[in-house]
C-alpha cells in the first residue's frame, strides 16, 4: 500500500521532508500547502504534487497521512484537525511550548484513536540507533551513566531564539529524548546550570546559550547533558552509554574522513556544519518508520507521550536553573 | 539543459547508473536496453522510462548519451557505434581486455570527436577526492610514495574470473588508476609479486588471488599497491600519499561507526561489505560529472586514454609476474 | 643541588614515590620509616636507603624533604610536625577529610611558611598537561565547557570505601582538582546526583558508586564529571574543554596500541586496568616539580590550597546530593 | 643470578643500552669502554661503572656479558673476540656489511658455542610484539600479505650515509627482519625500486632516500615496504598483517595524545621524532631478553642468523634495483 502524504510547510524543514516522503517507494506526496504560494509550488514544481490549501489537504479523500512543518504555534491545532479528519499525523517537535496545551491536544489524539508521531530524528540516526541496538543486545549490561554532548556550529539569530521557548525547549529537548531513548526507565530528577558565554544577545532575550543538565531515574540510572550554541569545529553530537559490563558510543559524524599529516600534526577536517546534513539518513529513516505506522504497519514512535515527556524535563531544567535546587518530573507534568 | 539517457544492461551496474540518472536534476533516462527483458523491464517499470533495443536507442532522436553497462567484450563496438551515432558515451571499464582493441577503439572515438568516459568510479569517491584536493592545493608538497590498500570481502565465482582477464585487469586496474591519479606523472615501470591464497580453484583458473604491485615514474615517484581477494573485515579501500612537506590518507568507510567498550577491549564495527554500498556517493558524482561532460560543460574524465594506459600498467604487471623482471610500460603500450 | 629525601609510608603509593624520587638525578633517598618494619626494609633493600623512624626522619640533618604516604588521618599531623621541622613535604591527598582540620594544618604552614605540595599526580598526565598547554597558549579561546569522565576499573574493598570519606572525597576529588585546573576561574556552584548501581554492598556502607556533578563559575563556566567505580574495559580518564575557538581532549590511554580486524569488526585492546601504568608518567613529573619546589625552584603546586579547595567542592557535592539542590561553595568553605 | 655487563661503545646508542642494563634488577653494568676516554668516563659517572679497555673487558673475570655499540666495521672482529673469550654477545645489527664476513663471523661463532643476540630492537617493541601475539594466538589465521611502513624524521648525515651500506643494509634491514618476523616462513624472492626524492646529496653520494620492495616465499606469502629518509610528521612507523581470517596492525606512536578541535578541524600532534623516544620501551625489552639469555634461560633471538639474512635481503634489494628484476634469495645468500 502507498501512503498518500499532504505536507504542510513548505519551509527548510518541509523540504527535508518532501524529499524523505518523495524517495521513499511506499509514499506518494500528492499535495504541499504553505502560507507562502511561492514556497509551495518551488516543491510541487520539484516533486510534481500540487499546491492545495490546508483545508484543502483537510478534506481531501486522496490524502492519508500529513507532516507537520508548520511554525510550532500552530502545530496543536494542525494535530488536532488532522486527526479528527482520520489522517496519520508526523508532527516536528515541539507539540507545543506549552505543557498545559499538549496534554490538551494528546488528550484529542486519545479520543481519536490517532496515529501521532513527533519529530525527534536522532532516534533514527544509524549510528546512535545502532548503540541502542546494543543495549538492546544487552552487550553493555544494564545501562547506568550516559554522557550526551550536543553543541550547535552556531546560534540561531535572536529572533528565533524569542520565540523558541528557550534553549531547554529548543535545543536540549534532542538530548532529553535521547537520554529517554537510551536510559530505558523514566527520569525522575532534574538539575541543570546555564549561562550566557557565547552571545550577550541572547541572554538579553532571556535565553541561555551554554547549559548542563543532570538526569536521573528512579533506580538510580543517570545521565548528563552539555549544549552549547557554538562549536567553531561543527556540528558536535555525541552520546556514550556505559553499563555493567561495558560502554558503547557514537562519535561525530564529518563529511570527508581524510586525514592530513604534516610538521604540526595530524589534521582530520571539521565536522558537519548543518544539521540537515548530518542527519540525512536519519531524516529519510524517521519518515520511513511513519510511512510504515501509517500504512499500519507497527505502532507511531517516538509518540506524542514522547514529545510531552521531553517538554516536561525541559520545563524541570529551566525550574532547576531559576530555584537553583533538583526538581521531581512529578513538580511539572 | 537536460541530458536524455538511454541504458545500455540492466544488471547490477546498471541498476546503479539508472538510480544516478534519474536522481539528477540535469538529466532524464529515457530508455533502457538490455538482453534479457524482463531486467530491462524491472528498471523501466521502477523509473518510468521505455524499453528499447540497442538500435533503437543508437537511433532515437531523443537521446543524447548512453551509459554502457553491458558485458566487457561488447565495450569496444557499443562505444564505436554510439560515437558515431553521436553520442556522448559513459562506459564502465574496461573498454577491452586487448589493449590493441582498445587502441582501435579510441582511435575511432578520436575520429568522430566522440565524448568519451570510463567508469574508474573511485575518482569520485568524496573522501579519495579530497585527497587528491590536499595534492592540489600543495599541502603535503610533491608527491613522492603512494601506497594503495584493496581487498574484496570474498572472491567473485571462478565462472567470473574466468572471463575477467585476470586480477590485474579486473581489480588491480581501479588501483592503477587511482596511482595514476594521485602520482601526477605517468608510469614507467612495474614490478608485481602474484599468488594463489585464498582459493585453489582461483589457481586452477589461471588467476591468482592475492598480489603486490610496485610502479615507478620517470622521475623517481613510487606508488605500490596490495591486492587481496578476501577480507574477513570488510571491503577494505584506502590510499595513502606521502610528499615532500607531509602526507594524506583516506580511510576506510563503515556504515555504522560506533564503538563498543566490554572486558574484551574496543570493537567498531565491520566496514562496508559491498562495493557498491561503500561507493554509493562516488557513482552519484561519477554520472553528475558524466552529465556534465556530456552536456558540454568540461571534458569528459576519467578518458579513454586514461582507461587506456590503466590496461597498459595491468598487462605490465601481468608479464612481470611471468618474466620476474620489472617491466617498461614502454614495453607494452 | 640535590634534594635529600624521606620517605614515609612503604605501601603501594611509598614504593611509586621511592622510584620517582630514585630515579631523579636532583634527589636522593635517604631513608624510609612504615609501621610495618618489613615494608620499610622492602624499600630500603631496593634502593640502598636506611629505615628509620619517624621521629628520626623528622629530627635528621640529613633530609631536606619528606614524601608522606601514610594513612589519611596521620597526614595533617605529620605535614604539620615536618612543615616545623623545616622539611619540604608533599603529602598525598587528601590533606584530611575535615575541611576544618585542613584549614587549621595549612594555617601552621602558613605560619612557619612552610613548602607543601599536594599529590594530585593528574596535573602531571602528560596528556592532561597538554591539554592545559593548549588553553594556556589560546588555542582554543576562552573556556567554557567542561565535560571530565573518570571510572575506575573496579570497586575498592567495602573496607577502604569506609574509610575513604565517601566516593566525593575519594574519587571524585581528582575531577574536582582537575576541573579547577582547566576552569581557570574558581567554580561558586555545585550540584549532584549520586547513586548505587555497582554494588549494593557500597550502599550499606553508606556511600554511592556511580555520581554526577554539575560545577560552575561566577561568571558562567561550566564543568561536569561522570564517575563510576566499575568500568569492564579499564582505567578510563578522559577530559574535554571546549573553548569559544575550539575544544581540546585527552583520550584514554592503553598499554598496547594494536587493531585486530576480523568478522566481528575492528578490535583494541582494552585501556590500563591500574592507575600506576596510567599515570608512570604523571608520579615522576609530579615528583620532579615537587624536587624542584623543594630545591627552591618554584612554587609547590598543586598547593595546600588547592587540597583545601578540592575537599570543599567534594563536601559541597554530599551537600547537593543531600539537600537536593544547588549548593553555594561559601556555604561550605 | 646477576648477570656482569661490559659495554664497548659510549655513543648514543651505547647510552641507551647503558640506561637498559642499570635498569635491569637482573643486571649490572661493570665496566664501559670507548675510544673516546671522556664518552666512556661520562658513562661511568652516571652509573657508577668503570672505564676499561676493551681488552681488559675481554680479560676480566667479573663480566659475564658485552654489548656491542662501536663502529659497523669493528662488529665482526669483537663478537669473535668476545665469544672466543665465553662472554655473552648482544650486537648492534648489523655484524658487518659483507655477507661473507657474516658468514665467516657465525662459524666461530658455532664453533665456539657462543651466545650471540643482535640488535633488532623492533622485534620488542610492545605493539609490534603484540602484532605477533595475534599471529600466534591464530586470531588472523595464516598470514598472507603485510605492509609495512617506515619512515625517518630526517636524514642522516651524508657522512653516515657513506659508511651505511646504503638504505638497503642501512634503514630497510629493520624491516626485511620484522617481515621475517611476521611471515612465519622465509622469503625467497626480492623486488625493489629506488630513488632520490629527498636530497641530491644523498644521490651523489651513491644511495637512495625512497625505496619500496616487495618480498614473496614459497608458499606465497606476501611483504610490501615503503622506506623515506623524511616524514615532516615524525617517525613514521607502521606495520599491518592481512591474514585469512583477519588483520591486524600496529598504528603509530605519538608522545602526547590529545586532540584540538577548531575551525580547521582536528588536530593530533605529531608523532616521535627520534627513534630513541619511539623505541623507549623495545630497548629496555631487547636488553632484558639478552640478559635472560646471558643468564641461560632461553635462546639469544633475533639470533646471528637474523642478522645474516635481514643482510641478504638487503643486499637483493640492491641487486634488484640494479638489474631490474626479481632476485631470487638464493643467489645472494
Amino acid at each position: 500500500m502507498t501512503v498518500k502524504f499532504g505536507l504542510l510547510g513548505a519551509g527548510r524543514i518541509g523540504k527535508v521532508h518532501a524529499k524523505a516522503v518523495t524517495g521513499d517507494a511506499n509514499a506518494e506526496l500528492v499535495a504541499v500547502a504553505d502560507a507562502f504560494p511561492a514556497a509551495a509550488q518551488a516543491i510541487a514544481d520539484q516533486y510534481g504534487c500540487a499546491v492545495r490549501s490546508i483545508d484543502e489537504i483537510e478534506a481531501a479523500k486522496d490524502i492519508d497521512a500529513v507532516v507537520i512543518c508548520t511554525p510550532t504555534d500552530t502545530h496543536a491545532d494542525l494535530i488536532e484537525r488532522f486527526v479528527k479528519a482520520g489522517k496519520a499525523v508526523f508532527c516536528e517537535k515541539p507539540i507545543d511550548l506549552s505543557l498545559a496545551r499538549v496534554k490538551q491536544c494528546l488528550e484529542v489524539v486519545r479520543a481519536h484513536k490517532g496515529t501521532l508521531m513527533v519529530g525527534f530524528n536522532r532516534r533514527f540516526d544509524p549510528h546512535f540507533a545502532a548503540v541502542r541496538a546494543e543495549i538492546d543486545k544487552g552487550t553493555i549490561g544494564d545501562v547506568e551513566m550516559i554522557v550526551i554532548t550536543s553543541r550547535d556550529p552556531g546560534a540561531p539569530p535572536v529572533d528565533y531564539i524569542k520565540r523558541s521557548g528557550g534553549i531547554f525547549r529548543d535545543m536540549t529537548i534532542h538530548d532529553f529524548d535521547m537520554a529517554r531513548f537510551l536510559l530505558g526507565e523514566e527520569v525522575t530528577e532534574v538539575s541543570a546550570t546555564a549561562a550566557v558565554l557565547v552571545d550577550p544577545a541572547i541572554g538579553e532575550a532571556g535565553d541561555f546559550d551554554s547549559v548542563q543538565v543532570l538526569l536521573k531515574t528512579a533506580s538510580g540510572k543517570q545521565a548528563m547533558i552539555s549544549n552549547s550554541r557554538r562549536a567553531t569545529y561543527g556540528y558536535d553530537q555525541r552520546i556514550e552509554v556505559h553499563g555493567s559490563k561495558g560502554a558503547a558510543s557514537a562519535e561525530n559524524q564529518r563529511p570527508v574522513s581524510i586525514e592530513v599529516a604534516t610538521a604540526t600534526g595530524y589534521n582530520r577536517p571539521p565536522l558537519h556544519d548543518f544539521f540537515m546534513t548530518r542527519y540525512t539518513e536519519a531524516y529519510a529513516a524517521e519518515i520511513a518508520a511513519f510511512i510504515a505506522a501509517a500504512g499500519g504497519k507497527g505502532a507511531a514512535a517516538p509518540s506524542g507521550e514522547d514529545g510531552l515527556v521531553a517538554l516536561a524535563l525541559a520545563d524541570a531544567a529551566v525550574k532547576s536553573v531559576a530555584e537553583k535546587r533538583t526538581v521531581l518530573v512529578s513538580e511539572v507534568l
